[in-house]
């Protein structure tokens, strides 16, 4: 429904079809070739209810469709790497951008965010901002949307999915602007005049903290103390979530004014967070009583 | 007991004396002329528990000992202006500086800060830094303290007073600061590592919204409305207190790298907030469908 919509406005958005049956897909496959990504409509997020197809699975696709999860098939799209536009309006009609990001993904799902965008054409982010204050208009938002972007090999923006709430690609904005899209969300849907997206720092990066493959020895506040005591400038924020493998449980934000540097201190914090292990560069900045303190090596249970 | 602390510690603090009897004032005038300070030792805030002597008044110091309030006389120091110094320590030890404020006065009470002091001798400020730091390490402070001092005409420093808690000197850093002072006082009080005290804007001022000397006829949120679409990019916080003449019901932060027009928007939009009242260069800037839809000339019920 979605794509049917953005495509009726004229987006571009990725080839795409329904899956009504397995021969849906290589119907699809014999007008486009594979790879071919299979979506499952309804459900999907942080990489699940999403399979990459390298050639036919009629097996898989039955067994979906028995099991009821209505599905659709697209084309895999040549990309740099993705995009997202963040934007906010309010019944009044005001709308406000926030500046164009750059979203890291690992196994389908957002690891980092990179604000603004690095290296992107000043005309393309612009687009992206009008794609989404175009879309927010039409299908008349209230409050944050985040429209998430291809950025093709061709330097074309197809759409991807759209979100209409305070997204994982905003949460940079809780330091990373004057307004955050928290903030912004309620000012919108209360109808008040929207706060300004400016930025706070040339460079802002959020990385999730993701629930380690196995569960690490070190407790999380214990985990927390130490990313303290390294990263003083760095935000950390927990959810109070279960940790489970790969499961988003929080994220951190880093700013500065060299974006690598900052990206650089915002994924060792997110890595720590998430593994207590220790990754490059890491361990030379603890003092010694807090590196002494800490296995070298953590043995995991 | 806390001036007789300080003095203790050699830091210097303004002459003073117990007040039991009127005749005590007059015994300290004797010795250090008038203007006199009398001050409750106890429960004062905001100007209130604070009374100006310019000569005898031995009536008012009578009714206020027969009505069991403690009284303190002091001198009223000739200065340039009042500062504040935010410190916190954590009980491992741990300290953390903020940069030193200017803290503005009217009627006893601060009405802006501006972070940092502007035109401050970068010696005096560090002198003021260590002087707080000295006394949170002496006194075992656990947490926030904010030491307000008195930047004498002669550009000593004298400490007025101690608040051993976050603090309205230091409510700009919510926003100012990558660490505000109420994580920092939670990461202090649990004995976490400290977060950076780094600024995030060359100028940070924080007005407090206080209760007007008559009610607005315009409500608080309209008023809200208002300040919004004229500075997207002020912060508004509003405690939900009720409003009562002076009592600090709210503040505003603004920040930017013009000292004098940062100053100039907190002032305006706090000064807006309080009154409904139009300030000098305040209408130009709102829309005319604002602007028409507000009465220039309030009339107080």
């Amino acid at each position: 429904v979605m794509r049917e919509r953005l495509a009726g406005l004229g987006l571009a958005v990725p080839d795409y079809a329904p899956v009504h049956a397995p021969d849906d897909v290589e119907r699809f496959a014999a007008a486009h070739g594979w790879p071919l990504v299979l979506k499952a409509v309804r459900g999907g997020y942080d990489g699940r209810g999403v399979w990459m197809l390298t050639g036919p699975d009629p097996e898989l696709v039955a067994r979906l469709l028995a099991a009821g999860t209505p599905l659709m098939v697209e084309r895999a799209v040549s990309m740099r790497r993705e995009l997202a536009a963040l934007v906010a309006r309010s019944p009044f009609g005001q709308a406000a951008a926030w500046p164009v990001v750059e979203t890291v993904q690992a196994d389908g799902q957002c690891v980092q965010v990179l604000a603004p965008a690095p290296g992107l054409d000043p005309g393309v982010a612009v687009q992206a901002q009008e794609m989404a204050l175009r879309i927010a208009t039409e299908l008349e938002v209230t409050g944050l949307l985040a429209v998430e972007l291809f950025e093709a090999d061709d330097g074309g923006l197809l759409v991807n999915e759209l979100a209409m709430r305070p997204h994982n690609s905003g949460h940079w904005t809780i330091e990373g602007s004057r307004t955050s899209q928290f903030e912004q969300h309620l000012r919108a849907v209360l109808d008040y005049p929207l706060g300004t997206t400016e930025l706070t720092a040339p460079a802002v990066v959020m990385a999730n903290v993701l629930g380690a493959a196995e569960a690490p020895v070190m407790g999380l506040d214990e985990r927390v103390h130490h990313v303290f005591a390294r990263f003083p400038d760095v935000r950390v924020h927990l959810y109070g979530k279960a940790e489970r493998p790969a499961r988003k449980v929080g994220h951190v934000t880093a700013l500065g004014t060299d974006a690598a540097e900052v990206r650089r201190r915002a994924a060792l914090a997110a890595h720590w967070l998430s593994t207590a292990e220790w990754a490059d560069g890491w361990s030379i900045h603890l003092g010694a009583a807090v590196r002494d303190s800490v296995p070298k090596q953590v043995e995991h249970a």
